[in-house]
């Protein structure tokens, strides 16, 4: 089969690999649409460590090709979206109910080959069948979307739509937040430096986008927060940054949930955490959030929303276009069609 | 100065009382539109007992018509909302930051004199200063929005437009409620019972109203929620029939708060609440949510929607009439004009 | 092999069955010590309802007499502890985390044969290794004490000395969870009415009893809570009459979780709970917390406390005197050797 | 009337002040003991600017020696605890309950004349009767005290005996935070470099201390936290170093509370952060903890192990001596007799 291999910093390329075998509790998944993340890209400028050559990516759905003797809920022809990330479902925190912590977390793409190829053998857990009258590129939102709804519930309050939330960072995350918080009538700010990456923000619907790299970036930031500050951050850039205009533009007492991973280390501002009592919060992956993405992924009135997310297709031989599209910023969401 | 006098059970009427003197931290408000509660009616019903003879009612906007000389916060001729709960700020509970439990709130209209009247006295920090292109009518709705804001506060968790929430009752405070989570995309449902209330919300453009009362309405709930159940319950009636139907209808690990208070006694089942560790939580006035809700009373996206709660409006001479309007269900939010 | 068997209410006797074949992912548990819950009394009184006839019991410890093919945790010769609710990790609420409340909850003795009997088929990843220099007796409370750790986790807040915590029910749950309460040195006091009981909870050091069918049990109440009331209430009975005490004595404010069973409806004062803002949440076995339980069981200074709370054992063959015992409160945690 | 001034940066020392004259709603306090905090010692040092000349301090009980006309709640003669961070009442952030952010916050000894003189003026409400039986100096633990309670309330968490907790910091607060904890026998361990800290901390009874400047740091952290890592930390430093100790001990899962100020900023790794969930909050001062930490002020079981962390008394006139002790760690809490 035809898969899109990595082997160092920025080498990737798509090559013959054989075929995945499966067991009796997996299923063998003909790749339709897999969509390109962070971390790939991560992966991609060797920032984020990976036993090479790889097969990439973990945002994917397809069709059941093959199934294993044990397989009950899915057959042969069935659309899947995959869950990538493999729990053990025994260790201290998968016990605790904490599956998005766990010590033994297998990773398409990352721990072991992806999903950016033309088959790819899943336990059969960690396939969700779909209904066919869903498009494939609305399906493959399902991962990220799920990342997203997970970060808000770790803000754990009350949303309303009187408060101000601020995103950092108008990539694949913080567009999918913006578009869903300001589909539930939240005032939402959105932070992004470049200019690509602006340009297709406003496109895609979300209203109040800030530059700030520019002189008047406090101002608008002022004006846009009606003169206040923001109840609540969603951060997904994380760095030193991102860090810094979060703490500047959130209230005392307010809430910032963490996604992203750009920065190995951040700097924050001790007085405003201690005195304003902040409260900072790391999210990753999912806890059972597949089944609220797919509900949405089912509403029309959301995702002609959200499926503008996806600005740029290509197909598994254009990898290495798809690729630098993502990581030079000029797209939001990059699909990648096997 | 004439007011709408409680005299006991259903026996209501316009009289002249004295005007209000003020202290020095005091404002007299001249009252333009004032609404009438639940709690009104407890009181009309003779099922929460007053002092009497007492001046009821304690929603309510005017215009600042005399200040005491220690007034700072406002001046004669501003508009203005009254917050009738007033705390001490120095017991246990407010200490504690939990002013919507003060052990020695005075409550206007029950523990005092209210404000269905043409002037008001009332301590300086507990008028709210609003801007003068607000309409009154809108305003008046700023007090039973806090108390909807606040019950929302309290489920503390994230709400998502993939949760389903179940509101219990449709008068005014499930009216709007419903309206405000409808804004918010979110998928709500209304249960009521009465007739004219179920035509009301229709009308008003609540969505999902259903009848318990009816045979069909298990069906229609199970439709309403997509097959599922409901993550969140807001029960604005607060007796057995609203818990047995809340429990009913929640799913596992659910939350319901409970800000009806229609019942002395609630019959609550054990079983799905211990099995399916159910929370329940009381919701009471509010703690600072007038911020919140002046906030959107200046939006008018949500005001075009939340406003149509007003169904009916009296001059005070009628306030007869408008307290049978509003016991009888006829209503939503009845309104009295000053 | 010998069984304690269930065939209708108070008809129980020890018989013999069949010892259990196990499958590849199984172990065979040869039962050392089993204890009786207030569940296995509620089967037994005939108020929750079984398929009969069925072997006993959910509590017990004891030695690994043959294993599946396929298990790797544990050995032959083994010590272990069973965790008796075994839930299927794929349905709703496993995904979400929530194995407490899994939807297709297989439980030991009320679901399929229980553990009152000298073998038990288990999925071998729910039998937990244990040290060998633990003691049976002690062993055997691991069940019990993780369903109070996870209520206690229900709380969901901060447990200082100078809170108040008030216990309804001074069985084994409410005994057990006085004593770790009072080995954190918070203020406990534990409502019981049966004079055996209440016997029993002094001689194993609980300090604070209060006997509510007293005429003076107000002024103990005010007395052992210095004049105040309960921050948090921690109700082990589940009937009208602890939720009446528990919101009779709990400030506003607070917070009061349910895991007793006892009653199938419960009466709860609607205007403490809605004006109060009180938060009541039910708690039912465990996530994770078997952990943090035999943690506890390997701390001789707890255990000290702990290991008082069996004050009574059988043997296998006098099951009945057990039950007897257990049901009528004269013992506090009943156990079985086997 | 004598009183220690601060000049500059390490220029402290007694002069003569006009006594306080009191309005009608103060009263005057005749200081009896005092206790230097580290936001003090940062003053000292010149990291935190305050306008000069100050009296410094805000840690003090003493005699009530005069008081207003307006005064109703303490009399002349009563002894009493000052809480010296005193709330407008009616900002955003007090009317939601949190005066603990208040926005227009009077803090003693930093933004206004603090108590280490013989003589301070309070608002009556910020002075809080205590009996006479209390000894001034254990009274003067009140105000740290509740620093300490407030922040473990930011846990919001149950804590429970098989917990982990680390402390970073073994001065007055992580001190009195290790003393409450291991009286509620949870397993604490406290970081701290200092020499002379150590020994004074292992003499007060805290029985796991940790150099973490030695190389066998890492071994006795294992050792100590028994093969694991800490469920929550509490930050009593508030640096990278506190920072990067606590990050690399924590669960993921787990949360860690800042109440430490010493470094501007500290930097955050990312990737623990992100990926393991972790909850940052911070806490500053505390928001009705006098209760509590009166409560507990009368309690003889915690007082003999808290009254220990007084390691120092010093006279007013020896202030300066009483200063360089503290700011070099010579002592755990010192305290000014006046």
């Amino acid at each position: 089969m035809k898969a899109c291999i990595f082997k160092g910093p920025y080498k990737i390329g798509v090559e013959e690999a054989p075929t995945p075998k499966i067991s009796k509790n997996d299923v063998l998944v003909n790749i339709k649409v897999a969509g390109i993340c962070g971390s790939d890209l991560e992966i991609y400028r060797g920032k984020r460590t990976v036993k090479t050559p790889i097969i990439m990516g973990h945002e994917a759905v397809g069709i059941v090709a093959e199934k294993g003797g044990d397989v009950e809920n899915v057959n042969i022809g069935d659309f899947v979206v995959i869950e990538p990330n493999v729990y053990c479902g025994i260790c201290y925190q998968c016990r605790k109910g904490r599956t998005d912590l766990c010590e033994n977390k297998v990773i398409y793409g990352i721990t072991r080959d992806g999903v950016f190829a033309e088959y790819v053998d899943v336990p059969s857990n960690f396939v969700w069948k779909l209904p066919d009258k869903i498009a494939y590129e609305d399906a493959v939102l399902i991962e990220p979307l799920s990342c997203v709804l997970r970060a808000l519930r770790h803000l754990n309050k009350t949303i309303l739509p009187s408060d101000n939330i601020l995103i950092i960072g108008g990539g694949p995350l913080g567009a999918i937040a913006a578009t869903i918080l300001q589909h539930m009538n939240v005032n939402v700010v959105v932070q992004e430096i470049l200019p690509s990456r602006i340009e297709l923000l406003k496109k895609i619907g979300i209203e109040k986008v800030v530059d700030t790299s520019k002189e008047n970036a406090d101002d608008i930031m002022k004006s846009y927060l009606e003169g206040s500050k923001a109840d609540y951050v969603l951060d997904t850039v994380g760095n030193t940054a991102s860090f810094s205009q979060a703490i500047k533009w959130i209230k005392p007492g307010g809430k910032m949930v963490v996604m992203g991973l750009l920065g190995l280390k951040a700097e924050v501002d001790i007085y405003p955490l201690v005195r304003g009592t902040l409260q900072i919060e790391g999210s990753v992956i999912y806890l059972g959030d597949y089944f609220d993405a797919i509900k949405l992924i089912n509403k029309e009135s959301i995702m002609q929303k959200l499926r503008k997310t996806i600005t740029h297709k290509y197909k598994l031989d254009e990898c290495q276009e798809a690729f630098k599209t993502a990581e030079q910023g000029r797209g939001i969401k990059v699909a990648i069609e096997i």
